[in-house]
């Protein structure tokens, strides 16, 4: 089924999001622009034509339903193609906005679903993804808390294991890689080791390769005020970061640190001419010591990006945000940073 | 002796720092700008008269050496009038650059205490004072490890506890007061505590009253990611954070949260038109919650605040640099920045 044989010039595949929340809106609001990238949306067409109506009037693009996703290519220009995955669930239309929807959380499964299929079967270039909402999916049985997990087990060959994923945070000027996430900061304490730290690495290092950066500059944020100050505010960057950060040198990864939390955000932060950065990714040894920098310039710009998966997958740095579904207020700004991000990082594969 | 009735009239206190850092050299480089606020500064002349022969040629202001801090009045434009305070040791100028000595331990101790007692006596609007050697000051038998310690102790009433200080962290967009500092992480989950929150929220805002806000917007961010989302991780926000919030609002303060730490400063940052800033201050948990966003920009930017000395100090947030001391490389953007928030924080009084 692949389009073309270039994988660039494949079109992103865009999974619409939870029906009810503010996904196919923002989502037609990003790919309704002269500038957008070429891009396939995965959803229901009577639920996108619903948020197309919420849209400045005269600005939405007729929206093409597409019998196949290879008729991609015969999709006119200031179109939006969508292509309706098997299984769509009937009535998406008439959801009541910003409520939890079994029928919504099945057919935002499905989408994402259909999404790593084509992917696989050679058809895409990236995966995009629109909020989902957990307890939507929860209702629908998916037996997944969120994309990531769902992501990992589509992702996972036949009867082999789900491949360890982390998670990183990016925008223009910054991306941070998280050793851990969402758990307490007591928890993290306990889960952060030499392995956690250096698979971690191994991840972000392996990733850049994929998306075309061979020698990635990788900075590894310490866990304690400068960095332990040799031991005398922590001891857990002697113990095993120093360590994993040496284990990663010799496996010929670009690995250096760790640095002080405190400066190293701001000497990757990559703002040319005046701040280059010196680096071009940083290990982030808790949630907020690496979201704190990517979020600061504003959220907006944030884009939550897996790593550790065989394709690129991207997302909003946001959710449903059920609060203002169905009232045609909803930025599109953070769905324009991902869809951006996904055409970056899948361009030198 | 107050030189003026008005203490928004009178002349900046500023302490040279270790003769062998880089002290003397940013103090003169920042004073002899035309744009410079009205200072005196604390040092010995010759010391700072070597300091001045590192600057660009012709570029530098000639020393005045006032007899008594009361002659600044006297002082003329474009000069830069210094007090050496009684006490300071012989041979400053010849000191090796780069290297501990008693001697430079002890003159700068001289400073800092003859800064606070002219403060005491009415002369001088805040201090700001250039970095000094911790071993340095160790070397000279001073008994304190640093600043803070010794302004707490200088500040303390005769035979009275020492006030109890913390950190804040500046710059032009964010003012962050951190409840922990130089700790392990570890530590630092052990001692956050509800008074070390609650008290800190107080001297927050009697610092902000002092210096001419009384009503303060005061943010506390949570310590776990999402401030612990309800307890799904972490209940540190339940136990005590939020309980120290309401009762800092019983008290009459304008404390809200936890907010997440993720987002919470990214709310706060003063950047108008655009931004225009939510809060005017945040209090963090700990050092690098605090400093990362402050530092993210620049760290040439960030001013060291002490809060909860009944007089505004400053400093800027960097060391003695020995490694560039006497190349007359030394950047004065960070000791500029003190001085503007020593102005502005001392204009409310």
């Amino acid at each position: 089924m692949p389009i073309d044989d270039t994988r660039e010039q494949q079109p992103l595949l865009v999974t619409m999001g939870d029906a009810a929340g503010i996904g196919p809106e923002i989502v037609l609001r990003a790919l309704m622009r002269e500038d957008a990238p070429a891009a396939l949306v995965l959803g229901c067409p009577q639920a996108l034509r619903r948020a197309a109506a919420l849209l400045a009037p005269g600005s939405a693009w007729p929206i093409a339903v597409l019998e196949s996703p290879a008729d991609f290519a015969a999709c006119p220009p200031r179109c939006i193609p969508v292509w309706a995955p098997p299984g769509l669930p009937g009535g998406l239309e008439a959801l009541p906005w910003g409520q939890i929807d079994e029928r919504a959380g099945r057919a935002a499964a499905a989408c994402i679903e259909a999404a790593v299929r084509l992917l696989q079967a050679g058809t895409g270039r990236a995966i995009v993804t629109a909020p989902i909402h957990k307890e939507a999916l929860s209702a629908a049985g998916v037996p997944y808390p969120g994309h990531t997990e769902m992501l990992q087990a589509l992702a996972a060959p036949a009867g082999g294991a789900a491949p360890p994923v982390r998670m990183m945070l990016a925008n223009e000027e910054l991306r941070v890689v998280l050793v851990t996430i969402h758990m307490a900061l007591r928890r993290a304490l306990e889960v952060l080791d030499f392995d956690a730290v250096l698979s971690t690495i191994r991840i972000a290092h392996g990733a850049a390769a994929a998306w075309g950066q061979a020698a990635p500059r990788i900075a590894v944020a310490g866990l304690n005020p400068h960095a332990g100050e040799g031991g005398l505010f922590g001891d857990e960057e002697v113990r095993f970061i120093a360590p994993a950060v040496q284990a990663a040198r010799a496996e010929g990864i670009d690995a250096r640190g760790p640095y002080a939390p405190d400066t190293v955000f701001m000497r990757a932060r990559h703002a040319p001419p005046r701040h280059p950065g010196e680096f071009d990714l940083v290990v982030a040894m808790t949630h907020d010591h690496g979201l704190i920098p990517v979020k600061y310039l504003g959220v907006e710009e944030g884009v939550n990006v897996t790593l550790g998966l065989p394709f690129v997958r991207t997302s909003p740095d946001h959710g449903t945000a059920f609060d203002i579904a169905g009232r045609g207020v909803a930025d599109d700004a953070s769905l324009r940073a991902a869809l951006r991000m996904a055409l970056a990082l899948s361009a030198g594969g």
